[in-house]
């Protein structure tokens, strides 16, 4: 039997494994099933592809458009996904474990996808927070903007999620507009494979944008600039080593750690046996434990629970893991497969044999446990285990080992602080949860440790049904951790999307940052268009387009009209000495609502024409009063301007009401929805 | 004559130097004017003191009360200004070079003492964008929130600006929560320490949240953990020493770097001689070599003119130059200062001389130049020098050698490509300057070189008067830079507090998530208040009170005499047959402006009572339209509450609008001002 050759994909081509190829070991068998890795891949060559080709192929995008190509290129895997199930059995994983990796990376994509429509422009700027005012006139003013780096995202995955691994990073990297090179664990590298080449058959996908790397990565990391990020999950080990590169200190290139962590979940000092949360906890610590065969990062390696309950909790954990089946995942009974390799298989034992020095094992048993339909021997296959530690505090090795698989110590607490302090001696991680129906003592926790942990994950009987699951990242929300876990960030939306984007300040007039941002700033160049706004496409209109209303005087009885109508008849518009006893007013005004509703009345052509509905309105803010008698004026300018598809988009026009002092009486951005 | 003692301030104790202390010359004269350094200071017991006192009396105070102490410290550092004025000068520092230190870092604490009341919550947790919709029902959930770091803030100082270059990082870490160790550069650290003092004094700050040290900081840096961090600013050869250390780098404790750049300067290709933008480049180059005599991280290192007008250029910085006097920087005809001391002088000396491989000097002679009042053989004097480079592209050092003192070096380009190709040849820096008044000038450059720069700065005519300058970082505007520049980020208002805090996603119902963020969460309890929500107090006021009202039936009469009285005349509300070939409407539909005007008289309690004003709306968004005889109800909640003195605080109302069907009509949040 030839063996299955994992190629790499390196500018434009595809390479079989050359000299240095590593074998890769079945989980389920150990058989050799495949090779990986070649010493002479030109990585310089990579790295220019990248830099020359799938840089400004994908800068010359939008958001929006690369958005579009990230849900095209999830549907295209989704229509393959079969493909990836049947060699990820292999990895070990069962089909639910599959359903993580390969549905949760493409959910991933999904959302990074749905994330760059709705929550970034349909331009080559995203733009960060609001115009800074920096002078008195409004004549210099500033704006942080960010922009594509001008490199190549490295991404250095885990064996554990092939797909999923691959896909959380290359969704925001594509997102911002930065090619990446994808070198996944060899252990799992035909799953990733596979899932590239289907990508890259999609011809979705602008040349350079995406390649692949079987084995080593050689000297690339010596060859990068400022321009580029490398982003690592892996073992703390190793992300040091990569950290101490010399030349990546030196010029400062950006590097995303996600590595070892010592999670830990709560049993709220509420949720007593028999409650929902009770239960509740039991399920998710059995998940966690067996899940991937425990070869979760996020998975829960140190359990807390009030001292008086932790029997309880033994007690009920091993009755859920008795019915835990083990087996070849392919099976249909088997509940929880291989860990990837034998070599993993060790690893795990050796760090368990560590804890025992501190921990007694009360469930598990590596020498003794039943594998259904496939060779204990042979396969990398253990029991859940838990170790049990009486004395946390005086405990050091339970807080920092971390056996990468079905292991997990028990541990009491005494009060709700004694649980943060043993929580936070993980010395930094990715995700801690608390299972408490008590609101305040959620609050305890998140004010004592949240500022250890990427994830702080709150469950109970409320949110029990729509719940995702400790262990279970989601695209947005922050995957990450301090110290430990590596001081990195990855997903959370259009945060995850930034590390591969550079924020700069910019500072300039008016005229500038419009031009820059592609959103009218005050103080900009007023357009007047050849007609009025109203009767303008989408298309047509022009960021800066002004329309200016006549004067409008506000009187009594309009105050008293719109009252007795609405049946807003709030004192400061209805009782003089009331409203001038009120520190803000000088005696009876007008209605806020009524100055925006009079506001539309002046600025709305009431002919068909291309506005079709008013969607919204933001930011509006009352800053001045408008007493009987005043009269006020409406200018309404095209802000911005957001294509939502062929037939119309959304444009958001800054709207200023000032009297006939030309004081601002108030300010809002008024949303419409405009035929294309 | 005794020698001024610099005195570390540690644990509550100032203690003067003992072995190890350093001479400290006056730059204007060269005699020995102070010593400082302390080898056995207990920096263990510093980093306790700041742990077990400072933090956590930092953390019980909210963002508010943090920054009501920030403006009052800042207003304690003008009143003695005069002190720090006066110490100064001998830093080789003048009157114009102490307005930007002293002021300018006092300026700096006013600023985030005004962020942090406007843009922060007067409470302990920060929240870092909008609630995450995970589930369908809405009861699982999530927010992400930051919290402060439980460590210590170690700021290690640069010579040039002792004052704003501690106040710059001391504001954000107060306002942040965290205790801060700051540690001057030993050439100016008298200045700083007379600031410490004037803040110490002042009894304004918790023990132990302040402490300096004089000197060097021993081990502290290996003493550190994953809740501390060390901002740094100065040279890279120290960065990188500092980046590298072990410790740091196997507890990924966070390391903020601000060092060595090559800051650019562009003439645009539109700003030919004669143009106000020709001038104004002139300005602020001669400006940015001879500000606190050239050292300053953000001074302009390299001059880019459109070849045709280099010689332009050299010509009118000659005239501007000739006219910058040199000397004691007390004395009133004084254009220019000292360098800090003579070490200083001799390394821009072996710098400029590193230089002038590829350029030639054009503008001055540091062995012939006039002193005004001071002896330039034992200050450190030197004159501006400017140096010319026929060859950009094929020279080196002129791109990547930082001389710190009042040397630049010009050079041509031959288009808008080509200046950005060159002012990206710096690998990373701090700021860049375009003068020009073609915004689409400054665009090209924005997207070539934005990914190169912390800051992008655009000048010209319109914005000159009001403009802050090249070389000003603002604390409003992120300051830092990719690569050669460290890769650091301060500043930027709240974007500066992050760096002392950790972001966290937190997930759960949307009760924990209120508790966590004392923000009501659409979901969590509402609660009935024994009252009408407009009759309690801001005080009385609990998160969650909620009124609905009746049903309000709208008729076509309303929608008709509503068009007529404000004159909203759309056709989407009049005309029948238009309405309905609008894709968003089934036909006549409401105004969105009546539907809002009718739930203020719905909710509103018209009698004199707590609620002072309507102050504004945000985030309204209409989801379904309203037909005529439909009926709509409104849900009002207390969302939130942000004090605002002690007569009144600002009350953020959820409020939803149904119709019969509970389908959401609209959606908006309501601000009112009310009575404490």
């Amino acid at each position: 039997m030839t063996l299955h050759q994992v190629n790499s994909f390196a500018a434009g081509e595809w390479i079989s494994p050359g000299s240095g190829a590593r074998p890769i070991e079945s989980a389920v068998t150990g058989d050799i099933i495949a090779e990986a890795g070649n010493n002479a891949l030109d990585v310089q060559a990579m790295l220019n592809h990248a830099r020359a080709k799938g840089g400004p192929a994908l800068r010359a995008m939008t958001f929006h458009d690369r958005a579009r190509m990230l849900k095209a290129l999830a549907l295209k895997l989704g229509e393959h996904k079969k493909v990836l199930y049947d060699l990820s059995f292999s990895t070990g994983a069962t089909q639910a474990d599959n359903l993580i990796d390969i549905d949760g990376g493409i959910g991933t994509m999904f959302v990074f996808a749905s994330k760059g429509r709705r929550e970034m422009p349909d331009a080559h700027v995203y733009l960060d927070g609001e115009i800074e005012q920096l002078s008195r006139n409004g004549t210099f003013l500033g704006q942080h903007i960010c922009t594509s780096l001008q490199g190549v995202a490295v991404h250095i995955n885990a064996f554990n999620f092939p797909v999923w691994g691959m896909l959380e990073k290359l969704a925001p990297t594509l997102l911002a507009g930065v090619p990446a090179i994808v070198k996944p664990a060899t252990a799992t590298s035909y799953v990733t494979e596979a899932a590239v080449r289907i990508m890259l058959d999609s011809g979705l996908l602008p040349e350079g944008a995406l390649q692949l790397v079987s084995g080593g990565l050689g000297d690339m990391l010596d060859r990068l600039t400022l321009q580029d990020v490398v982003s690592f999950t892996g073992s703390a080990q190793t992300a040091l080593k990569l950290r101490s590169n010399p030349h990546m200190l030196e010029n400062s290139i950006r590097f995303v750690a996600e590595q070892d962590s010592l999670n830990a979940s709560v049993l709220g000092p509420d949720a007593d046996p028999g409650t929902p949360e009770f239960e509740l906890f039991v399920k998710e610590v059995q998940r966690e434990m067996t899940t991937k065969a425990g070869q979760k990062c996020t998975a829960i390696r140190r359990i807390f629970a009030p001292e008086n309950h932790v029997e309880a909790v033994i007690e009920a954990l091993s009755a859920r893991l008795a019915k835990n089946v083990i087996g070849d995942p392919q099976l249909e009974g088997t509940r929880m497969g291989a860990l990837v390799s034998n070599g993993q298989k060790r690893d795990v034992l050796e760090k368990a044999e560590i804890l025992s020095a501190e921990a007694e094992r009360v469930i598990g048993n590596p020498d003794n446990f039943d594998v259904l339909g496939a060779d204990p021997e042979k396969g990398a296959f253990l029991p859940p285990m838990l170790y049990h530690c009486a004395s946390p505090d005086a405990a050091m090795r339970v807080h920092d080992t971390e056996a990468f698989g079905p292991v997990s110590t028990i541990m009491g607490y005494k009060d709700a602080d004694h649980a943060i302090s043993l929580v936070n001696r993980g010395e930094g991680s990715l995700v801690a949860s608390v299972i408490t129906h008590d609101p305040n003592v959620a609050r305890e926790m998140a004010l004592g440790s949240a500022a250890f942990h990427g994830r702080l994950y709150f469950n109970n009987r409320d949110s029990m049904k729509e719940s995702t699951g400790h262990g279970s990242p989601l695209p947005h929300m922050v995957h990450g951790g301090p110290g430990r876990a590596g001081g990195g960030e990855e997903l959370g939306g259009v945060r995850g999307v930034m590390h591969y984007m550079q924020r700069t300040a910019i500072q300039g007039s008016p005229d500038i940052l419009t031009a820059i941002s592609q959103k009218w700033v005050p103080g900009a160049a007023e357009i007047k268009g050849p007609a009025h706004p109203f009767t303008r496409t989408f298309h047509d209109l022009q960021l800066g387009e002004t329309l200016y209303s006549d004067l409008r005087e506000i009187t009594l009885a309009d105050i008293e009209t719109f009252a007795n109508f609405t049946g807003d008849t709030f004192y400061a518009h209805m009782d003089q000495a009331a409203a001038e006893r009120n520190p803000f007013f000088p005696g009876r005004v007008a209605h806020g609502y009524l100055l925006i509703s009079f506001a539309a009345g002046m600025f709305v052509e009431p002919n068909e024409g291309p506005v079709l509905a008013n969607t919204g309105l933001d930011n509006l803010r009352f800053m001045k009063p408008v007493e009987p008698g005043e009269s006020i004026r409406v200018r309404l300018t095209v802000k911005k301007k957001t294509r939502r598809n062929d037939d119309y988009g959304e444009v958001r026009w800054h709207v200023t009401l000032t009297n006939k002092d030309e004081d601002l009486v108030a300010e809002y951005d008024l949303l419409t929805m405009n035929a294309y």
